[in-house]
């Protein structure tokens, strides 16, 4: 399988970017002026130990830094986490963020599929719990998941969580988009770290606070052990100046995170209630800062000539052509992406795949 | 052994820092506007591909854009280049910059120094020839050395490339002081990659462009498998946008190479004058941006007094207490050190030190 990552914005430079989940808001202004000042810092090394930054995350986190591992991205901690485990098998629950499965197979992993149900909206049911057994040395968990922007009720999770430390299998909640849902504590297992060595909860700054460009994440745990493995697997100046300068800025402005939850509330809001289209078959209800949906198959080939970006899902495990993944992005973007989907209504674009409708 | 590392900027804030290596004459201008830029665009994720960058390599290294990968500092690349090859015994001639060993450790694998012979100026010699067998899967070579600054003649390093072929070993010479040299075309192993799939030439914008903070640097190989599994081993969005702008940028400016050259010869010519000093035993001749020495044992702890730092090489393997390290700095910035250290003997120093003689 050929893997096409969302949000390839240098190559789809001009268009409209339906396809990168990232905050509408954009970067705060704070952060993008101190990832500036790291710019004229960077004729130093960055600080290996991260010490200012992991001691504000600290205090957001309730947690001890030490607890703390910085990453470039949540996504090289994905592959740190894999190499430290080095699983032999893992179990995602599909159709997921794609990154997982990609650095399990680095590792040579083999990889169990728990299919989510097209039934139940793919949210994740008690079923899943059956298939974490001791064969299962890591579990990767996305909450609320992408593609799909379903949350996991805390009754399952709580559930997921005791089952795998019974299991000694490692877990990794990836709570990257969780900061964008309203009562987000009601569903981050941070709390269930205390006393579990198999607990991992991976976090970002890049969505939240839209920078993915400077690379920043980090995930806790308890275990010192694997913290410690962990850590190893990477190189010691592996978060930039520019990064860590940001993020410090950005977790000093939590106001930026109630605005963004309201901003994003109504106009995922808007957007559902506009995407009652032809075109459209379903839209799954989410919590996040996204929309995932069924539609007419050629929609993505469509938007596209008229210069708008969105995510075709097709390659995700578990789904097909036809399902597709759009950012909530400003209010006058997202009418901008409503009309052109009606436009493909209007203009005869369902009658256009009927008569080409034997060519798939 | 614990690992410290030189240019600990972070918690020596203030003091005048000898310990990191890095281009004197600061990040260019152009680089760090470019990268700023780069921070305005971090709404974005970075390119993956980074065509931009590589197009621009391909120019200035003369050779195919899918020959070049990079990544977030050559450290990174270091321990993916581990990763890749897993390697079951390595070689290293010591002392070496001690991040070949960390990430070769990292994977398990078992590493045989070769002793660098101190009355030979720790210059490698023809002797490595023998250490190099088929047993060995990996090794590393840094032109010139870290922390020695000694630069292997072309002839051997022919012969050493020649023989790890041979061998089916694969080597990394990391060239990333190599900038620095005049006449670095002499010394490069580049024109050697063509037909030879066991070699790596590892480079870096780090420290010929004063950019550490802002993590880049990126291998060479003609190796096309080898090339696809290390790159597979970190993750897509491995540079950041502001590293990728700066990279960029400073490939444009080759009259800043010129001009660092003959400054950095300039003032190593002074230094190396005025380091004949009674407290200095011995001054190594070196051919990179930094100079070693071997001087009175407690110089570390006596310029850390006067708010200096120097890097104390006592933790290299195949090194000692009483082994230093210094960046060539500006001129003001080099007179300072050495009016330091000749206070050092001025004002009864070596007195104080005879009289602890017995305390290591």
């Amino acid at each position: 399988m050929q893997y096409v990552h969302g949000g390839d914005y240098h190559k789809n430079k001009g268009m409209l970017d339906f396809s990168a989940n990232i905050n509408p808001l954009g970067m705060p202004k704070g952060c993008m002026k101190e990832a500036m000042r790291g710019v004229l810092e960077s004729v130093h090394y960055p600080d290996y130990e991260g010490r200012k930054l992991l001691h504000a995350l600290t205090q957001s986190e309730g947690v001890d830094s030490h607890a703390i591992i910085l990453g470039n991205g949540a996504a090289e901690l994905i592959y740190a986490i894999c190499y430290a485990i080095f699983p032999q098998k893992a179990l995602v629950a599909v159709p997921c963020f794609q990154e997982y499965e990609i650095a399990l197979h680095n590792v040579g992993c083999q990889v169990e599929h728990y299919c989510l149900k097209r039934e139940m909206e793919y949210q994740l049911d008690e079923d899943f719990l059956l298939a974490i057994t001791k064969e299962i040395d890591l579990v990767f968990l996305c909450n609320p998941n992408n593609p799909t922007g379903k949350l996991i009720e805390k009754e399952l999770l709580t559930q997921i969580v005791t089952r795998c430390q019974e299991c000694n299998t490692y877990l990794v909640i990836d709570e990257c988009f969780l900061p964008f849902v309203i009562e987000e504590e009601n569903y981050s297992m941070k709390a269930a770290l205390e006393n579990n060595p198999y607990l991992f909860i991976l976090r970002a700054f890049t969505k939240i606070y839209a920078m993915p460009g400077l690379r920043l994440g980090y995930f806790i745990s308890l275990n010192e052990t694997m913290r410690t493995k962990i850590r190893s697997c990477m190189q010691p100046w592996n978060t930039s100046i520019p990064a860590q300068y940001a993020g410090l800025k950005a977790l000093k402005d939590q106001e930026f995170i109630a605005r963004t939850r309201a901003f994003i509330e109504k106009e995922r809001t808007y957007l559902e209630k506009r995407l009652r289209l032809p075109v459209i078959d379903h839209v799954f209800k989410g919590q996040a800062n996204f929309i995932f949906f069924e539609a007419s198959k050629d929609l993505y080939r469509h938007l596209q000539d008229k210069q708008i970006i969105i995510r075709d899902c097709s390659n995700f495990e578990n789904l097909s052509k036809g399902f597709y993944r759009i950012a909530i992005l400003m209010h006058k973007e997202n009418e901008t992406l409503i009309r052109a989907i009606e436009e493909a209504t209007e203009y005869g674009y369902e009658k256009e795949l009927l008569n080409n409708g034997g060519k798939e």
